[in-house]
């Protein structure tokens, strides 16, 4: 299958971006394909999405390397050290202890607490002020997959390459062990300890009782759950969800966490509001997008590859952007997306901004 | 069937203690009855039991009358007043908000906000300032009770004299309605505009960044979710639990959340670190006195009394105080807990301190 983007910023562990183009920036709006044939609409996707990276680096001046793969490997083995401290192995109750951290250790690709830790970095609070609210951001989203892939819900045996946890550990422990994540992630971020001692500490609570009360937000009837509600509402109902609906649902549980995700970082990082906000816009955007390239790999890509059962939307009646607007155009949409949040970038310092841009990328252009 | 105490604060309207009697706080450790006859022991319960209410009164120097049905049921409609206010009727997702406000909104006790509010105005602070918490509290209270009732775990039908929460909207949804209340409980304490402007603007974020933490712990694998796995574990098998086990039990599943309840109010309120530890000890004594009556309700009282299924830890075959210690000997227990907690109101205002020690007393007498 070929892929619409020709630039995957995994390839290779050092990415160059090439430099402005003039004219490039043009092409960047919303354009319509429905006559253009497949071989010359893919020859537009390549040229608009080269034009688009093209844009966004040179707006983010990121015309030197960075080391994207090392940036985001060294995040995931620090938060990885921190998720492992944070739920001690084999003391009581052994069993949900194991379940907890059998959920959250099983290897994922920690995109979550990399946005927190660059959001902090990129309004200039040092990374490792965010450490504890990028755990925090993780254990909610492990606890949202383990309840979503319960029996009663999406029943689901697969997670990560792995049997789900209600599979290994059983129903009752499965619903407790999401229940203990979701108040360990508050537990984590209100612990003082948890942080450096060169946080502001006059500033420093009011920070973190924001921070806090964005990730709940995001959780419950505005956010995560608000989502998984009306995913299952759509299920296996026979009418075709609007493309409206399928939104509501993607920036319910999807985005909602992904723009907490960077919001917090920002907060704590001791963003200006209008920081903050150009990041939330930023967060929205690649929030829907992980959820558009979700639904293009679940069609194009096979379990192994995936770590999870491919298809699966497909094969449950599901509504998907491939399904709603065919695959090119919900390819389409991604690079609009991409476009989109790129350009929140813009006003931030350069270098400090390189993660975030190529976070965004690494979203677009993911395998798996 | 009798009761071993003959004081009941809810009897009447207003409550009036009897000063001290010079020598009646001798009685007041822990004798051991394994020999007197029932009528003998019951006797000196009473005699006992008096004594105790007497020494606490005079502790606390309640020699004036205290209308504590007026204070909690006050307390009771400002809490659901809140409650009602933080999760909108009706709006989407309609259904999942409608199952959060079946289960919040179905008439417990209010308990737990009670203790929060009261522990606030112990240690000087205005109770407004806790309100927040006391709601939070509640929502945790009646979340832990939605997963606890699930087919999967207790499979419970019946609670506070309703139909549970999966009977009437699906297992699913009573999966997600917890997990939104237990968001919520965090949102509703981190945000700002849900406190009065009279909280000190230096001090106060500290402090709820210390009280969400309190919270976040008597949740998860050191509290309520801790006490429901080992409860599980428990549940049918054929040895006896040992008293040790048993306790293990009702601090996680029931004490933790009272004691959180109870050292949130005092955090909030400004209490001192020794004022915050001797409030703790008040509340672990309740909080295992709260599940001592709760047992021997169990086995006391009609399923219609209690607005659940009565008799169902002895149908389980679930190991009760009652089970383990027989009646009176739960009882006996009972009433030293009672003791223990209020010896610590000793060193407060003894004004102020007269909410506790009547919580206390209710908690110790309530025939539901």
């Amino acid at each position: 299958m070929a892929m619409a983007f020709h630039f995957h910023p995994l390839a290779a562990t050092r990415v160059h971006l090439s430099p402005l183009r003039p004219g490039a920036a043009a092409v960047a709006g919303a354009p319509s394909h429905s006559s253009v044939s497949l071989a010359a609409h893919n020859h537009h996707h390549r040229r608009r999405f080269a034009a688009i990276v093209a844009t966004a680096a040179a707006s983010a001046s990121v015309t030197t390397e960075f080391d994207f793969k090392g940036y985001i490997g060294e995040r995931a083995v620090a938060v990885n050290r921190a998720l492992d401290a944070a739920i001690p192995a084999g003391e009581p109750p052994a069993t949900l202890h194991d379940a907890m951290r059998y959920a959250l250790l099983a290897g994922g690709k920690r995109v979550r607490p990399a946005l927190c830790l660059a959001a902090c970095g990129v309004v200039g609070g040092p990374e490792a002020w965010a450490m504890p609210a990028a755990a925090a951001v993780e254990m909610v989203h492990t606890m949202s997959l383990v309840h979503d892939d319960l029996p009663c819900m999406d029943d689901d045996d697969l997670r990560r390459g792995k049997p789900t946890c209600h599979v290994v550990y059983g129903e009752p422990i499965a619903v407790l062990a999401g229940d203990a994540l979701l108040s360990l992630s508050f537990q984590h971020m209100a612990s003082v300890g948890n942080y450096p001692p060169d946080v502001d500490p006059e500033k420093h609570p009011a920070r973190v009782v924001r921070a806090i009360g964005e990730l709940a937000r995001c959780i419950g009837s505005e956010g995560l759950v608000a989502g998984q509600v009306v995913d299952l509402e759509m299920t296996g109902t026979s009418e075709t969800v609007p493309l409206e609906r399928l939104e509501y649902i993607h920036l319910h549980k999807t985005a909602a966490l992904l723009e907490a995700s960077v919001v917090i970082g920002a907060i704590i990082g001791g963003g200006t509001e209008e920081q903050i906000e150009r990041l939330r816009k930023y967060a929205r955007s690649i929030g829907l997008l992980f959820q558009v390239v979700d639904d293009i790999l679940d069609v194009t890509k096979s379990s192994e590859e995936l770590g999870k059962t491919a298809g699966k939307d497909l094969a449950s009646d599901k509504t998907t952007y491939p399904k709603l607007l065919g695959l090119d155009k919900s390819r389409e949409f991604a690079e609009k997306l991409l476009s989109d949040a790129t350009e929140q970038l813009a006003g931030f310092n350069k270098e400090k901004a390189a993660p975030l841009l190529h976070l965004a990328n690494y979203i677009a252009h993911r395998q798996n």
